[in-house]
């Protein structure tokens, strides 16, 4: 038989496949899905979808069965081709991306991946590998809907990041969960770009904050396999419909989700949300601003919340903040707390300092 | 003309009534609506109504078109007598309240009403008389709507206490408004019993609490008229449709909201509300659990979302803060601030110590 070695992208694509995180779909998408996708943000029959889900290859003809090779060796499964047809990657960034730059990363992995596309339902007959500390956490969808269920949660809202948890992050994450039954920590474990923390790090960074300043029996740890595009508003609408399979019914959309440089307006991510009729999504989606603690009212608090003005409020840049734990300080506790800053200096160590 | 003059419980429900925060009522309830209320939570026409809103009066017949005078000697306005009917107080007081004892103070307030009751539709030539502090507050439901408007809100969160505001009901309402666009606080002015804290210090309290740590822009003060009934659930339910028909789309319910002494279950206030169909009252409540400050996580919380043990969570009886603000101290700032420390100390200067 035929086979085709998948990249870690298409490889966490087969798992949330296989795992039925990327519900409704079975397989790789078609050219009626994949044209609805990029034009409309929904499948060919109408149920919202924002990113394509498809399959570049070389190889493989209409009614071929081919094996299908995880980035780390693993005998996936299969795909059963059914269609065979090219995309217009540059209307693909146009429309997904809003971009053709390839100085985007999203944009730019999407130009590496072959315009000729293999499409058609996959069979699965082992999920792909992971790295030892996520391995605990990779609830598939019908395993965290069971464990809400033995919970008692009605009410669940998701959180996704790519990035390490900051005070901000547990502020809107704890501010969510007061009005929900509980709270899912839905990191994204997939690839990401190389200048983001690794998934490792940002593990331990979960851990220690769980197990510090969260009431366990309210918060669950699973992690998400899927590979960042770094498509904002588009990635964001993604990010819900994935965390609606997995049993959430709340998605907390922050600024700039799922964003990177200037591509997208700070709230174009969650102004997105209103293309869609309620209730069409199946989840619902909670949207939060910038936060920061604030001296004058002695809290975490956003521009709706607190009067203070810049003076009052910590404020730290991403490249101060990693030039602070590269030389082994700890940014103020009011930023991140200190078992957090722990966990990044020791990853840290040694880094080169960005200029 | 015959005239009837008005305790002021019911010159606070005239003011409902002739201002639209009774919507759909347009005047005291006869006897088809008065049942379904206290057996049914619904008017006659099915429409969802908690709390019976009649005219208790020894005089007037069926035909008359009466002066109604208020609590003040303002003429109100006038009630045409549709229907006179006699109500079982104890059962209304079995029904609405929970129980028949008339140590409960909304109970021993239904006790002292006749039960002979007038209905019909009013008719308003002006509203009640207020105090002066609270008339710049005196919004009506059109007035409120119209700011909401004009601010560009679309969802508003409603806030309701009796009582003075403490950290805990800042950060419920906080995390309320980081939700929504906008944050209604709608403290209640009307008849309260005698050992709560009156109006105009509970006004000076909102306005130095504003004034000190709230986003102007994003909060507006108003005052519900209504006399507290203690009815806790029930009470609940209808402060949520008065608070609908503000212009209001969420409703913070806390713990024990509107209660007294120990009649209801801490939650029940919160649990009636699954009594309701999805979308039936108009108006979604947000349910909150006690909240506290908590020295482990540096923050307020409630015990959704903070681990910490009794020893780190601050905690003041309703006693122990009476009792040091009536000896001129300031509670803890993780308690109260201290502008509305300050406030309360002055008006409970002299005041006698509870034992």
């Amino acid at each position: 038989m035929p086979s085709i070695e998948l990249s870690s992208k298409q490889t966490a694509d087969f798992e949330l496949l296989a795992n039925d995180g990327f519900a409704p779909l079975t397989g790789f998408q078609g050219k009626a899905d994949y044209d609805a996708v990029v034009e409309t943000m929904r499948l060919a029959d109408g149920a919202p979808w924002s990113i394509p889900v498809v399959l570049g290859a070389e190889t493989g003809e209409v009614g071929e069965t081919v094996d299908l090779i995880g980035s780390q060796g693993e005998a996936l499964g299969t795909i059963t081709i059914e269609e065979v047809y090219e995309r217009d990657l540059k209307n693909e960034a146009e429309k997904v991306y809003r971009t053709t730059d390839d100085a985007h990363p999203g944009v730019a992995a999407l130009y590496s991946e072959n315009s000729r596309v293999i499409a058609g339902p996959i069979e699965a007959n082992t999920l792909p590998d992971h790295i030892d500390i996520v391995k605990p956490y990779l609830l598939t969808p019908a395993e965290t809907k069971a464990e809400f269920a033995k919970r008692g949660w009605k009410t669940v809202v998701g959180f996704q990041t790519r990035n390490p948890i900051h005070r901000a992050h547990e502020y809107i994450t704890k501010v969510a969960l007061e009005g929900v039954d509980g709270l899912f920590l839905h990191p994204l474990v997939g690839e990401t770009k190389s200048d983001d923390i690794d998934a490792e790090t940002r593990m331990r960074c979960y851990e220690v904050l769980i197990d510090g300043y969260y009431v366990k029996e309210r918060v669950l740890l699973g992690v998400n396999p899927a590979a960042m595009r770094y498509a904002g508003p588009r990635e964001a609408i993604f990010h819900a419909l994935v965390r609606r399979n997995y049993g959430c019914t709340h998605f907390i959309v922050g600024r700039d989700h799922a964003g990177v440089g200037d591509y997208y307006g700070t709230f174009d991510a969650q102004h997105i949300f209103d293309e869609f009729e309620p209730g069409e999504l199946g989840i619902e989606p909670l949207k939060f601003e910038h936060s920061f603690w604030c001296n004058l009212t002695g809290s975490m608090a956003t521009s709706k919340t607190s009067p203070a003005g810049p003076e009052d409020k910590v404020f730290l840049s991403g490249t101060a903040v990693r030039e602070m734990l590269t030389r082994g300080e700890r940014p103020p506790v009011e930023f991140t707390r200190p078992e957090v800053a722990d966990v990044l200096i020791e990853a840290m160590a040694g880094a080169e300092v960005p200029a």
